[in-house]
Formats: C-alpha cells, structure tokens, sequence
C-alpha cells in the first residue's frame, strides 16, 4: 500500500527533502530564520463528504485544499503533507488511487510533497485526515488576533457558493452537471497566492480563512482580536448564481454568503492608513470590502437602514 | 471543543513555541541545521483498540506512544503532536477528555506538546490520528537503509509482550488485572532515549521500530538496506510471562517473539568494529544481540542446528 502511495505520489524533486516517504518518519530542512506551520483537517465519509455526489478524486482534492487554506490564511507557503486513511474492505484500493489522483493535482499546482501516508482498515466508512507542513517569515505570519477598531475587513472572492454546491448536489437525486457552485463545493481553490501577497506587503493586522461560514468565522477573528465588527450587507459579494439554479434554493442569496461554510476564502483586517494599497484583485482573485473593524460590542449587519445582531449561524463541526 | 482540549493541553511554556493551538495553524521555531521529522499514525476503534478492555486514557497514551516510537527510530527528539479525532455522538464528550489525559501524561514525560487538534463528528466508531513533529542533527539521523553485511543485529528490550497481552485481554471477557504483558500493550514505551543515545553516538547503520513484529519489520529494513539476515532463536529476548499465564496461551512464546505486533522497541544494525561500545542497556532497557545481517539473500532463523526461512508473520495493517 505505501508502495502505491509512494508511486502515485511521484518522486519528488524537492532538494529540501532529506528522506521521503517510505521510513519510519519523513525529514525536510529547514529555512533559517522561517517558522514552520502546522494545521491538520480531517475528512468524514457522511460528516464531510458524502460518494453518491462526489468522487475519490474530489474527496482528495479537498482533503488537501481545506488544509492548504489554513497555511493561505497565516500568510504561509506550504511545503509538505501527509495522510492518514481508514478504509473499508469494499472498493478500498480503486478509492486509494483515485483519493491520490485529486490530492496530487491540488498538490502539484501548490508544490507540495506527499511525505507521510498511512493506511489502515476502518470497520466502516472513509476517515481521512491530512496534515500540512508550511513555512513563513515570522514578521510575515498573519494571526487572528491584531485587528483594532477602525480597520477595513475584505474578504477575497465571493461567497456562499460552496454551500449552494452542497444544497443543489444534495436536492438532486441524479448526477446532475458540475456548475460553477457545485465546482465551488468539491474543488475549492485555497487562496495561497493572495494571503502570502498581504503578508508580504504587511497589509492585514488579522486574517482567518472561511471554513465555516462569515458569521462564525468573523466572530472568531473578532474574539481573538478582542474586538467587534459591522458588515454591510450591500458590500457582501454574493455567489453569482444562474436564475434557474437560484429557483431551486431555498434561502436567499445572502443566507448563504453570511452562514454557508467551506468557501475557504479568506477573511482580513487592514489598517485604514493601508487600506489605499489594497488592490481591487489579487492574480486575478477579486478582493471586497465588506465592513470594519469596531470596539468590542458584537458583530453587526447593517442592511440599508436596520442593523441586525450577526450571530454565528455557519456550519459547527459538532452540531 | 478547541477550548477544552487548550485547557486540557495545559499551557505550553515552550519558548520555541511561536503560536500555540487554536489560530488556522501553529508556528514553531527550528533550531538552525536540524532537520525536521514527520510521521503520522492512525488508530480505528475496532481495528487498532477495543474499548471493552481499554479506556480511552489507554487510548490517548498509545496514539501518542506509537508516533514517539516513530521518531525514536530516527534517532530524533519528538517536538511537537497534532490530533484529529472523529468521535460518535455517544459518549463523545467524556471520551475527549479521557483520551487527552492519557495523551497529556505521555507528552509531558516526552516533552511534547501539543499544538493542533481537529475533532470532527464520526457516524460510528472513534477514529484517532496522531502527527508527531520532531528533529535530528542530519549527521545523527538513523534510517532504516545503511546495514552492511557483516553488522550485528540488536533490539531493545524484550519481545512479543505486546501480542501476549493482547491475547491475554481478548481471551478474557471480564476485567483483567493489567499484568505487565498487558501494560505494554495498553501503555507501550517508546524508546526516544536509546534512539538518540545510539543515534548521537553513532553507533548504529540502521534503524526500524517494531511495530509490525520483528520478522516483519526485519524484513522492511532488509529490503530497504539491500540486505539479509540471521537471527538466532536462542538469542531473542522472549517476554518474561508468569506460568499461569502462559498456560492461557496458544501459541509458544517464540512465536509471539517473532510475529506479535506493537512491542515498539527498537532493532538495530551496528558495524562490527563498534559493537563493543554498545552498552548492555540504556536507562535500565536492556540490548540484546540477535543476530546479524548477511548478503542479500533472505532472512533466516537459525533454531540450534536447523535454519529456517522467516517470513513476515507481523501484523499487516491491511489484512
């Protein structure tokens, strides 16, 4: 099994790599003076991801983008990842190979190395969990904490897309065509180029990736930071959604853009004296003012004329 | 959920430490010209523990030990852990709390700590994996290629306790008192200090934990070293089990020796010119000769006058 981990991962051609994969532990060099990050997501086999809508290919892309992003919202380069898997006996080895195919496209186009990967049976279901290795310079790294009253909070891209993915890939009984939503849902694109570029230039004071939706993920940001936040409703770039799909939802627009999870966009603080270096896009990836950073007395929505408390109402891992 | 496993982490005071849990990811410092070292490791309720005859505090100690014992096989100094576990929705809460008291009390006596732990909902069943972050000095590092005909084989310790201690816990269905058979299977030692004493003086060619069994585990490190090998059955430490234990057992102890999984010590390769410094033990453990390594031409188990071939008889994560 490792073997075929080991072939389908590739040889890698990374000359920090000391000792890949295949002993008793992997071993990479270290840059001087860079910190090394470490974050680790797991996937569930009907928590996470569910095999009549999505494939292995999608499950391991995904696997890998969600743990990319966490490296993306520290202002990161990732370097390496491992695996660990839990198999049923059933279709066990095509899932294997085909969980490494979508893990090694996503890999690729982000120069990571698979560097770790144990496999195991699971009495039942797919457990998988992957944990990534990244590295920044310690004047760059964005946290969660550091925003302050008054700074602007972008996020890039738009939002709820990936939440409309999961509702229309779950309301349709059949395989239905991979829209742009649905692609969202099962191919999300963690935002590397654009957090490392805001930590480069020091434009944000704080910074979280959307895993779990604005309203939970902004409060995080907001409770870590020790302070509170408005967002205008008007200025929230809502998923571009066609009529026809939009038919099939059964919330509006925004009740996905402020509560859907895993858009894995991410969520920023900028000083205002900073705020005029912010470009309107980041390699193409758009960036959107959507509110500021208050005092601490809550997060709040300002939608036209009323202002509405903004709870948390995004996805919670353990509900 | 993040907040109780930070209380139950305690407080780290590793000034290495940059960003503890509970931001997108951790961030350590590195020690200049040490490589960094990573394994990951997984346990299924089911397939790697039973919580009929283990509690989880069991649980937490041997997730974290057996990702130790990965790193002691370099001839590395553990660091750093993250965890990710999928837990059912019964008795979800309790269980959380007892693994990472188990897992806690290993750490602190490693001086590991840890710094990630994503805990999702599980359908059914626990599932734990564990990602051990540690170091070495490039010069120092152990692998499991480097044996050359003519070294002297070596392991730590005693053999096949682990397995005996599993038979003797699935054959019992009522509570059993935890003799020492069945602490090494519930609560192995990984051998970190004999791992970097060898390492740092260099003493070894190669290295491999036995987590599989010896003549499966032998044989990794054969393969890998482009090697065979001879052990001798008179040679091998065999698990000092009390008489009215051993009668409960269906196998000889030899055959536990050779092919019982987890024992976690460590089997090493020493050049013959350096096999007079290797002490008779390291803090109190025990090293033993067992044999040596050979051309390339199979591993054989010499049994008084009569050779036999050994084949992997080891636990196969996917059998």
């Amino acid at each position: 099994m490792i073997r075929a981990i080991q072939r389908i991962a590739g040889r890698p051609k990374d000359r920090r790599l000391a000792l890949p994969i295949g002993d008793d532990a992997a071993a990479f060099r270290t840059r001087p003076g860079c910190l090394i990050l470490v974050s680790t997501d797991a996937l569930v086999e009907g928590i996470h991801f569910d095999l009549t809508y999505c494939s292995a290919e999608d499950v391991g892309w995904k696997a890998l983008a969600v743990n990319l992003s966490d490296i993306a919202a520290m202002g990161g380069t990732p370097l390496y990842v491992t695996t660990s898997i839990a198999l049923p006996r059933e279709g066990a080895a095509d899932f294997v190979s085909r969980f490494y195919r979508g893990l090694r496209a996503i890999a690729r186009e982000h120069a990571v190395t698979l560097i770790g990967g144990d496999t195991c049976r699971s009495p039942q279901g797919f457990f998988l969990d992957v944990t990534i290795i990244g590295e920044v310079k310690p004047t760059h790294m964005l946290t969660r904490r550091g925003a302050k009253p008054g700074d602007l909070l972008y996020v890039t891209g738009e939002l709820g897309g990936s939440s409309i993915g999961l509702e229309l890939l779950s309301r349709s009984r059949k395989p239905v065509p991979r829209s742009a939503a649905i692609r969202r849902h099962l191919r999300p694109q963690p935002r590397c180029a654009a957090g490392r570029f805001l930590a480069e230039r020091k434009l944000a004071s704080a910074m979280i990736d959307l895993s779990d939706g604005l309203s939970t993920d902004l409060g995080r940001l907001c409770e870590q930071s020790g302070v509170g936040a408005l967002v205008e409703t008007s200025q929230l770039p809502l998923a571009k959604i066609p009529d026809r799909q939009r038919r099939l939802l059964p919330n509006a627009l925004l009740h996905y853009a402020l509560n859907g999870g895993e858009d894995y966009e991410l969520l920023f603080a900028v000083p205002q004296h900073l705020s005029k270096r912010v470009p309107r896009q980041i390699d193409g990836l758009p960036l959107h003012r959507i509110g500021r950073i208050t005092r601490p007395s809550g997060i709040w929505l300002l939608d036209g004329q009323r202002k509405h408390r903004l709870r948390p109402g995004g996805f919670d891992h353990f509900a």
